[in-house]
């Protein structure tokens, strides 16, 4: 049953945004919503960068009776000029009697001003209903916003032998068809997804997102350190979504002229003869990638991994064993001496899709 | 983990939807989302009959970007020109590509005509994404459109041995706080209250809408057949919500008078001795009043069960035994011979609210 108090309303806010989470680019989803004597007088959400913010739909709304109401916003008013003006003073200006926030903006450029312009100006302001599932919400954008680092999720989906193929290299497929759709509804909520060539070159993938409705394509970053990408894979030529080579200074330089005359985006990252992942990962942030998903092999994964690269890591599992010794392994990478070291995942969920566990945490570095 | 899919859309337009549930008047509640190349563009809910429909906000949020869009709306668009223009008229007019239904509209102004105006216009229509939930959720409505008689929940809160007082009459408290701080929300989900004359007189309530926020106080409506109530009564005077008297021609005609000049509605149902529960429904109906939670004591309850007038039925049990003979019950009727015409409760729910239980379901009549 319900209850109609401060998380009620809130609870809308959050389920606005929540619905629009991988459509904002590298700002935070955010939903408002006014009430006033009672009753829901106007709601809005953010919805794309350089567009309203979410209290600015909801006080459009509203109209004149905003005056007087309690605004409920999942996210601090901003209190800065970024592409849009401040909401902190359209709040002010409207003469909102109340404003409810569910946490505090983590941009430095807001970081608190907001609700301080607020009080200041006489409006009562309370801080933290539905403090967690704000914060968790808008994780990719706290990150971002604070280190200007894209919030990496990696995503892998072995046997229960850990295998992400047989030997003979097939892999099609080893999750079932609901853990494919919500591996493509990842895809929808990061601005980008990356991958080794060796996975271009072997199945050629679109990495578009396909669902049973429309859902947003991320930019697809290929790691290929020496540019060994075919010149017809459909990621250089579909035209379906922007395509990142991530290469070194050892790829040859006429490679790197015909690419980028085909119009795919080259970022020298490093003198090789790997890909240097932490630079690559700072001019991809420069980029205004704020978000992504690796959908590596084991190689990808582990190199990830071992450079604490990973914000979250989400392993599909399936029940089925594989075996074989060549058959190649989910995570690939030097591994610790001690079980002690290992990385262990915190705040870890478990989740049940049909005959699939879905395994999601944090991961925990201790070496 | 989520699935972006219809129902994804659909699930949102049902939460804003559910937000609004009580501040519509005889109107139901809708939600509708537009969108379009894989992002939400506008989103929109009722808010109030006589302000513009759900899709008429989400449309306008949407802009120019409406065209060839995709709207889910939680309810078949009306066809009718009402207090607003029809919906489906803006959908054609917008150029939108695909219109995802809830459920139809049972108002027989409607009644599929919508559904018909937008697929004869060459628009996609599809109809029943969560069709369950949003049924459930305009019971109300449902209800009404088709019977222009309000819609009956009755609420009752007793120990587990049945009884509602003590046998010196006190009820204070029964139930636990977070018990009845759900009860304030039921109020503020139904248009009218109901309760009998003796529970005023013995408790002088004021049968508004306490919570921790400011939410919609109903109609009081009092079964007084003779016209028994203290003038001086809270519900007479405070002025916090209309009241209505429910009487029979037997009343007093300068008691009627007396209280007509102070404002309060009085409406004769029947010549007596007792209100005729089924005409005042009636009345009531005509008056606009789409949906009644009754309060009443054990008397007013069997009445309104006797006569096959209760929807739904909500029963909050404290882990409580208090006794006593004269202490009364929370259903007082004449009662059926066989255990086997007992009324039976369909589509039960039980929750647990703290050491309180909570059983809902609907009537089933079987006599």
């Amino acid at each position: 049953m319900q209850l109609i108090n401060d998380e009620f309303y809130m609870g809308l806010a959050l389920d606005m945004a929540e619905r629009a989470l991988g459509q904002t680019g590298i700002n935070p989803v955010v939903g408002a919503v006014v009430v006033k004597n009672g009753a829901v007088i106007g709601i809005g959400t953010h919805l794309r960068r350089g567009t309203a913010h979410a209290e600015v739909h909801a006080l459009n709304m509203a109209g004149a009776e905003a005056e007087n109401s309690t605004v409920y916003v999942s996210l601090e008013p901003c209190s800065h000029y970024g592409m849009t003006p401040p909401c902190s003073q359209r709040l002010i200006q409207e003469k909102v009697k109340r404003v409810v926030v569910a946490c505090e903006d983590p941009n430095p450029s807001v970081a608190g001003r907001g609700i301080e312009m607020l009080r200041e100006s006489g409006i009562e302001v309370e801080v933290g209903v539905l403090r967690e599932r704000a914060v968790k919400l808008n994780r990719q954008f706290n990150k971002y916003i604070t280190t200007r680092l894209p919030y990496i999720t990696l995503k892998t989906a072995s046997t229960l032998d850990g295998k992400i193929a047989s030997k003979s290299g097939d892999s099609k497929w080893i999750s079932n068809d609901a853990a494919r759709e919500m591996v493509h509804t990842l895809r929808h909520q990061h601005q980008a997804i990356l991958v080794g060539v060796g996975t271009v070159i072997a199945d050629d993938p679109q990495l578009t997102t396909r669902l049973s409705v429309p859902g947003l394509s991320p930019t697809r970053i290929i790691v290929d350190s020496a540019l060994k990408i075919f010149e017809n894979s459909q990621v250089l030529t579909d035209g379906k979504a922007p395509t990142i080579l991530l290469t070194t200074s050892r790829a040859a330089q006429d490679r790197i002229d015909g690419l980028r005359e085909q119009g795919i985006e080259i970022m020298i990252c490093g003198d090789g003869p790997e890909v240097d992942l932490e630079l690559a990962m700072r001019l991809l942030g420069e980029r205004e990638i704020a978000s992504i998903l690796v959908e590596g092999g084991g190689r990808i994964n582990g190199s990830m991994l071992q450079h604490h690269l990973v914000d979250e890591l989400m392993v599909f599992i399936a029940p089925k064993l594989i075996g074989g010794l060549e058959s190649p392994g989910s995570f690939v990478f030097d591994g610790y001496e001690r079980m002690r070291d290992s990385i262990v995942l915190k705040d870890m969920e478990v989740e049940l899709i049909g005959d699939n566990i879905c395994v999601k945490g944090k991961p925990m570095y201790s070496v």
